[in-house]
Parts: C-alpha cells; structure tokens; sequence
C-alpha cells in the first residue's frame, strides 16, 4: 500500500523548502550593475542583494520557540543572546559585517516585564558584541514565547563567501571546538554535570563576526557556512552546493578534552562533534596555496580536504578506515532524516 | 492600595516597545556621508538604514498569529497575501521601493501540505504584485500557525517619507476608503452579509506601493504612514512625531455607501473608519501649495488639515461640532488602551 505523503512532517523541512522555492522562484541575477536578488531562497545561510558597484546587503530571518528551542536551563538573558546569535551567526557565514537587527516577539500576556527587559538584555548583549544594534521589530502576544530575528549585514561583492565554490584539494577547516552544544545538550537530558564552558557553547553561542571578516578579507576562503545544524549537515550543505566530496580526518576534529571524557564512548563523541549541532562554529574551505593568509587569523583547525563530489563525505579513522558520514543533524519539522 | 504593574498585559504595547527601546537604544545619526542607521526601532513604520550616497534601505517585521490575526473564515491564500501585505505597506508608508520579503513560518507538524502550497502562493501573489519577491525565510514546527514576514525597500534619501515633517497648516489625505475593514470585521463577528469587495478590505488588503511611489516622487508629502492600526492611532502617531494637531472633517471621511448601510448608526460608522483598523490604506500630510501635484496621481481624498500641536486631534462635524478623536486603534498585547 501507498501512503499518500500529505503532512509537512511526512516530508521535512528541506523537501518542504524545495516544493515552495518553486512557488517563490524569486529571480536570480548577477548580471553586473544590475541592482536585485544575487542569491535567493534556500541556496546558503542568507539571501543577498546586489546594491550600488560592490556593494552587497545579507539578510537572514530565524523563528525560535520556548518548547522547542530553549531548554528549560535557559535563564531569559540566554534566550535574547541565542535568538541574536542565531541570526548574526548567518551573517557571519557570509563574511559579511552585520548592519543591524530586527526582533519580532510574541509572547503569553502574563509574561513578567522584567524577564522581557532581560531578554532585550540579552538580545542587546548579543548585538552589541556583534558590533551592531537592534534597529526595529513587532510585540505582540502569543501562547508560546516566539522569537523571529531578522539579521542584516553588508559586505563587497568580491568578499562574498558562498556555500559553492570549494573545489577538490581544498583544505576543510572550522573554527573553534565541535561538539560541546551537543554535549550540553546530552548533559542536560542526562542531568549529569559539566563545566560552565561546555554549557555556554549551548546556551550562549558565539558567532563568528570577527573571526568570519578575517576569513572574507584574506582571499584564501573559497567556500562557508555556519555548523548550526550540525558539522555533518554543513558538510552535505558545502557538498551539494559546491559539487565537492569531503575526507574528514577523525583525529584532526577539535573536541574539548571534557567532551571526550564526557562521551560515553566513541560512537557517541562521533553524534556530538558531526551530529548534535547548536555548535553555532564556521566550517570552510581553504585553497591550499593560500593556507598562510589565514593560519594565524583565528583559532582555526584544519579537519580534512576537499575530494571529487562522486567520492561522498567520507570519514577516515586514526586507522585510515573510511565511513561515510551520515546526513543526520538538527532538521525543523522532523528531528532527523536520511534522504 | 497601588497595584505593580509587573506582567506585559498590563501596561499595553506602546509602553513595553518604550522600555525595550531604552534597553536597545540603537545610536541614530543623521551625518551625511555616514554609513549607518537612520532611524531605529520604535518612531517609524520601518527602520531605515544610511547605505552609499543617496541611498537608504527601509526594512520592517510583523509577526501574525493564526487566532489573533487570521479570522476563521479567511482561506490558507488569504493568510499568506495578509501576512505579505502587513509588511509591505510598511514598505509604502515610508515611500519606498519593495526589495525583497523574507518569511519565517511556524506551523503544527500535521499541517496539510497544499495548505502551505496555497499559503505560499498568496504570499508570493501580493510580493508579485508589489513587485518584489520572497528572497528567503525559515520554517519550523509550532503549535500554532505563527508567519513573521520582513520586508526590505530602498528609497533616495531626499524621498524618503516619515511619520515627522507634517506642519500647522498641511492637508491631511487618506488613500481609498476607511471602515471597510472595520465593517468586514463586524458582519463576520455578527454572522451579517457584506459584500466581497468588503470582505476583501479585511482579507485581501492592498499595499499602496504603487499610489506611495508616485506620493515620495512628487515632492509635496510632508508625513506619512499606514492605518493599519486604524486612521485614530495613525493620527495620534503622526501627531507625536510631527508635533502637530489635527481638525479632520468627518463628513469628508471617504467610507463606502454600503459600510454607511451597514453601521448601526453614526457612532459605529466612526468605530469602523477611525478606531477599528485593518485598512491598509496610507495617510499623509501634503503642503497646500503643492496640492496639485499629486491630486492626480492617485485616489485620495482630504479628510483635513494640520493645527498647531496643542489643539490636538478634533473631529468636525457636518454642523462644525468639534469633539476630540480618541486614542483607540488595534494595539497588541492590550486590544484597546487610552493611555
């Protein structure tokens, strides 16, 4: 028998972003001097617009929910800086330079005022890192608090990072730890303790701004994006837009000794550091010959390299045993797929 | 006995959106040749962002909630073109040119998928015919139908249209007609028949991009904003921003003939053209000098003139009875306040 496909959880949120891309199909163009839409729906981690000569405008938007989105450990401070970061981190995996926030709130009529100033806190803390501000939003009430940001950012069209354009023989490298968000995460479902670090990865995620411009203006990266949905859905994001494989050198991934302690074995320390995500880290391409330009410009880790796009994502062990990496991560809609 | 006010619900939108605004007190400056924001959160319909030259990108958000916002009759198309319009007219009222929508979708896991079909191609009908298109956004899984659009613009700075700048003086105009809305909202709360076109006031509301553009190009709107809160709210913002009052003529309020049926009386004829809201419609200030220039350039209609600050905002009769406007309108989180 057939089951006819007719919910949005029966398909997941990247089927269902496909099917309405082809109602939006917002035209492309990147015809020189031409101001619209460079990059529309779906393709990378912002839409961009094409302003004035060089001039390039990001734009991200991100729905979060009390339930689903803020473990109960959050204080109000924390669910103001994630829903900034969340937002900024798009920015980021641009290369572009934030240009300002919008925040859209709605929330139970019964909500204390205070623990909405400490969310406009947090939110402001966030931004203010970031080195912009909010500069517009909406209130309005709802049964469940509801956070839409909407990040802007600006950069030249020529420091434009992509998803497309890593090519095999590139180097893959990411910024700071993988798998800390994920192991908070474990730590909470499991109630185990562990360290205040580990639990900031989760609850107060840093993005990239800074690290990210570095990256943009050095020339060397050929393709970006944010690891917020896991490293292993970043790498399959990177794969399909840029047309790469990957080799992934397990002993070269940047985990928190803590993590690795904390695993319950190395299975597990595998789900944390490619699957978990809430890393909120940028994961990269680097053309070898270029390396140099970006070596001492941030904390960086160099995980493995780009290979033709029919080899697939591959992890090779300290065994020089090769898996492949799984297209499992956080996914709206239904918490895991393998399509 | 003084009762704290200490929950959201009690002190009303305006108040909250003034507490938050302290806490984000986003730095405004006016410097030409300056990158940076124009106006932040808070004084306009959009915040409006400084870019090279001439240039100012406007960028509003509005989040919409399935039932607060989408009255049970309204169709899945419906709710798309409302939640594509709410933001857009915010993109008209400040003279601007619509440059892309970004639509971040919250919806129950069991939704059927040709409801969001249908909700994506009314969004994708009204970003059509404003001209623009949906250029990204976010889906994810919530109780209730949650839609956060953000719509982006761009305006010459020497176009560009605020709620400051009306003077004692200015006529005041309003686009098509007030109270269809109001009077939709009405027959469908009473079960009473209107027809379509008043129906389509509520469901259906039309951006004035087309009527702003040619308002900002012709050089003679002093103030400007939407009635989306109703024409009473508008009048009471544009006052505070312009520091002007208002004498508005009531027997030149443009209202249907079959929403004059319609009302049970005078008293509610007003209810529906100045305090109910949903019209969409914009209202603006216009130096008498250079009235001629746009008196034909849309369907407008004056509806009064600008007094100084302290007479504040009177209503004329037909028998020149002068009684004050009163501050109603939609208002989140509180449905009606006269603070």
């Amino acid at each position: 028998m057939i089951m006819k496909e007719t919910k949005v959880s029966s398909i997941g949120e990247r089927a269902l972003i496909s099917r309405l891309s082809e109602i939006f199909n917002a035209p492309e163009g990147e015809e020189k001097g031409q101001e619209g839409i460079l990059i529309g729906a779906g393709s990378d981690d912002c839409a961009v617009l094409y302003l004035k000569g060089e001039d390039c405008l990001v734009v991200t938007t991100d729905m979060l929910h009390r339930t689903t989105d803020f473990p109960a450990e959050m204080t109000p401070w924390q669910m103001g800086w994630m829903s900034a970061a969340v937002n900024l981190s798009d920015i980021a995996a641009m290369g572009a330079e934030p240009a300002g926030l919008l925040m859209a709130i709605g929330m139970p009529a019964d909500t204390e005022i205070v623990f909405v100033e400490e969310l406009a806190r947090g939110i402001q803390a966030c931004a203010g890192f970031c080195g912009t501000a909010v500069i517009g939003g909406d209130l309005d009430t709802h049964a469940e608090l509801t956070i839409t940001g909407t990040a802007l950012g600006r950069v030249k069209k020529s420091k434009l990072l992509l998803r497309k354009g890593a090519k095999p023989g590139d180097l893959v490298c990411v910024t700071g730890y993988t798998g800390s968000a994920g192991a908070a995460l474990k730590a909470i479902q499991s109630e185990k303790p562990v360290s205040e670090i580990v639990l900031k990865a989760l609850f107060e995620p840093i993005p990239r701004i800074k690290e990210s411009r570095q990256l943009a203006e050095s020339g060397a990266v050929t393709s970006m994006m944010d690891t917020s949905d896991g490293l292993a859905m970043s790498l399959y994001d990177l794969s399909r837009q840029s047309k790469v494989g990957f080799r992934i050198w397990e002993d070269a991934l940047p985990i928190l000794q803590e993590v690795r302690e904390f695993a319950s074995g190395p299975e597990e320390l595998l789900e944390f550091a490619l699957y978990t995500g809430g890393d909120f880290e940028l994961v990269f391409t680097v053309d070898p010959k270029r390396l140099k330009k970006v070596q001492n410009i941030c904390n960086l880790t160099i995980i493995g390299e780009c290979t033709e796009y029919e080899t697939g994502i591959m992890l090779e062990s300290p065994e020089c045993r090769l898996t492949a990496v799984k297209q499992l991560g956080y996914q709206q809609l239904k918490a895991e797929t393998a399509d």
